[in-house]
């Protein structure tokens, strides 16, 4: 293992090199002309993994292809399985590029393309930290597979199906993904739970058509105040959701995980400049962070109904509507949430209106416990990697994909991000800093050797 | 007096004659193409009264020009001032009239034209009521007024400013309207009250741009969930409006006008299949008509905010807002109303959120006694001029003009109308029922000769 350090200096150049060449493929998965750029991504991770020795495929599927390698393996390693996306977004507007997005250019230490935080530059650090243990060490410590999509930036459509098809194959004692920010530069960051969702359209119905509000006013049902109330009802004036049984399955935070929290360095001045209005927490009795990462929320991301133009318009609407966003937290069940939220709603129509609920998004939330021997590995190589101390961190949003491998392979990911909140993931003029590339490769290189002495994740799951 | 019915049966063909050659005008207000038919119809009208001997004048505006008359009078007669207009809607679309909406032709004792309703043969009942007088007796029995402009279904730009400088010339005991459906076929109706209106757009607005959901869902004020409580604050569970003091000027229905309404051929079943929902009462503890005619509402006309499209988006909108009309009876204040909203509305507003209230439209609620010596004249007339006996009724909506006249004039408007529920002005195929045209001529004539008899409805008002 002494000579993976000089490996990576020796080599720095070369890794960048090649960052450089995945970042000029411009694998949009979301624009249909950009189909062979997207083919051609995935054939340079499957090259990649080739050159190291790994079983590697190029699996078909219905829509861009998956990349799928194996390690050799002696008997009794753990095995961890890498995920990550060769794809990226689209870069428009082009404009406000300062380099073309697939014109990868570096400019204070940080690398300028489309994808290089979003996925390429974190997914490559795994696969370089592999090439470092095979060419000084002649193999790995672990048993190492990759699975990398080229969907993720269109809704991942054909891996959960993969995923749930191929148990076997995927098979592992964890799942390593390098695809979210660190709390803050120079601060090495492990995300240990997400948020689920459950997300609802609902519409409300009464009248056949928009009625004279004069005329009509007073002695037919209205959808639009119907729908308001309905809403209303959803949360109280504290902030809390008023669905029967909802905050049932939260797991409350553990004194441990307030107290880690409370460490972060949180500026509110921060997010104020971001979003343009001074943060608040919308639930009563929790801090900042506690609202943004391990609390449930309800929002309204859409509504809709009558006369919306310029000017006034005096009709009584036939309908109107609304898009709901539930952001669960561990062990809330969008299942559940689903049916709770349905019987709340129908128990306070009033006659003459007709509620429809539609639900489009379903997703679990999901914890690993910060304790767990691979959480432990993860911050041991963090730690060597970045020369710092890691954080403990959540994130408020969803990644379906970690509860699909939860659900169908019985294992936590660990989330390990290389990124910065600065980024710019999905805006013009993303980039890398090179400086967190490098320390990933590292970090990578460094949790192989320390997953292999981990006790695996999966021990008490049942089917793995 | 005996001569009246002698000359209004011998005439009926030339009445009709005239009020064909009247729908052939295309006076359409709203399409400048037009703008000469509009004139050419002013001229119509001026032009019957001049044939009368009325003093006619053509009064220029920034818009379409009013017709202003005046008869001779000798002291110490009352005054009626008759309010009409001579535009029309557009006839769009054109497909679906069964003949030209400017090609009137009878059928089944109808005739179908563009204005055939509103208001062109309501208008010339008057017109023709006081021709037979000064055919018959040689002249009025009360001094007439007419005042008839032509951009009523434009929103009457012009005509308010005319009556607050001219209050002088249009000094009046009564005015007298035609321009409402009777309640039923057969059953001659007096509108003897209006609702009010305050219209309101409030908008909502949060973070400077949309938030992702599961980023900032927590911490940041979400604008559409803020409308939502704040739209739903204004309504309890049994239908009553919560702003302070909101009920304070409402008079309550008198015992009489209770009875009337209950004697009413309201029927619920025509309500439902027409508006395709089972009507129901809005407030607790009042009837359909009393919440259709005589209760205050709060209806939502619009709302919108953030994600409107297809599926789903997990944002956090940066705005939201809607329109809300409140539909106000005597004596309500849209003045105060504005206040008491905004005022209840800023209350609630949490932290972060930016509250903008914009007003579009105050019209104020009229009543006119029921008792009063003006309906009363009124109810004989309709009593002598349809053979049946009239019932008063109220209307849901507003007619800014009526508490115009109230207001500049303090005189109280004689709302009888001659038409019916389905004449369905505004839309293809309007019509008239030529019964009701030649009933509302007798109507008039009779009206003339009992307001003549009647205590001015001025004698109290200040100013005139």
């Amino acid at each position: 293992m002494d000579s993976l350090d000089p490996y990576l200096r020796e080599h720095a150049a070369d890794f960048e090199e090649e960052l450089m060449a995945f970042l000029r493929i411009p694998s949009i998965s979301a624009q249909s002309e950009h189909r062979q750029d997207v083919r051609q991504a995935a054939e340079f991770v499957a090259g990649r993994l080739d050159d190291l020795g790994l079983n590697v495929e190029v699996v078909e599927t219905a829509g861009h292809p998956l990349v799928l390698a194996d390690s050799t393996a002696e008997p009794g390693m753990p095995t961890a399985l890498v995920y990550g996306h060769y794809d990226v977004q689209p870069p428009e507007p082009l404009d406000q590029w300062i380099n073309g997005p697939f014109e990868p250019t570096v400019r204070d230490g940080n690398v300028y393309a489309r994808g290089a935080s979003d996925d390429k530059g974190q997914l490559l650090t795994h696969i370089k930290a592999a090439e470092a243990w095979i060419r000084t060490e002649g193999k790995l410590p672990i048993r190492l597979k990759f699975l990398i999509e080229g969907e993720e930036e269109t809704g991942s459509q054909n891996l959960a199906r993969f995923v749930h098809d191929n148990k076997d194959r995927l098979r592992c004692d964890w799942v390593v993904i390098s695809d979210t920010p660190m709390f803050a530069p120079e601060l090495p960051s492990i995300c240990y739970a997400l948020r689920g969702i459950a997300y609802f359209e609902i519409t409300v119905e009464g009248p056949k058509q928009d009625l004279h509000s004069g005329r009509f006013g007073g002695i037919v049902v209205n959808p639009a105040n119907v729908l308001a109330d309905l809403l209303a009802s959803l949360t109280d004036d504290r902030g809390k959701i008023r669905l029967p049984g909802f905050y049932d399955a939260v797991v409350p935070l553990e004194r441990e995980e307030k107290a880690e929290m409370a460490r972060l360095p949180f500026s509110k001045d921060a997010v104020a400049e971001l979003i343009g209005v001074e943060p608040s927490a919308r639930e009563e009795g929790y801090s900042l962070l506690e609202c943004q990462w391990a609390r449930p929320t309800c929002d309204i991301c859409g509504i809709y109904g009558g006369y919306q133009a310029e000017g006034s318009k005096t009709i009584i609407p036939a309908r109107a509507g609304a898009k709901v966003s539930f952001r669960l937290v561990p062990d809330q069940d969008p299942e559940a949430v689903a049916q709770s939220f349905e019987t709340y709603l129908r128990q306070q129509m009033p006659p003459g209106a007709k509620l429809t609920v539609r639900a489009y998004q379903h997703g679990y939330p999901v914890r690993v416990s910060p304790r767990s021997p691979g959480v432990q590995a993860a911050k041991r190589a963090l730690q060597r990697g970045f020369g710092r101390e890691p954080v403990l961190i959540r994130h408020g949003g969803s990644i379906p994909v970690v509860s699909t491998f939860q659900k169908e392979l019985g294992v936590d990911s660990l989330l390990i991000g290389f990124g910065l909140p600065d980024d710019q993931p999905h805006s013009p003029n993303e980039k890398m800093s090179l400086a967190n590339f490098h320390n990933g490769i590292r970090t990578s290189a460094f949790l192989w050797h320390e997953l292999a002495g981990a006790v695996s994740s999966s021990r008490d799951a049942p089917g793995t």
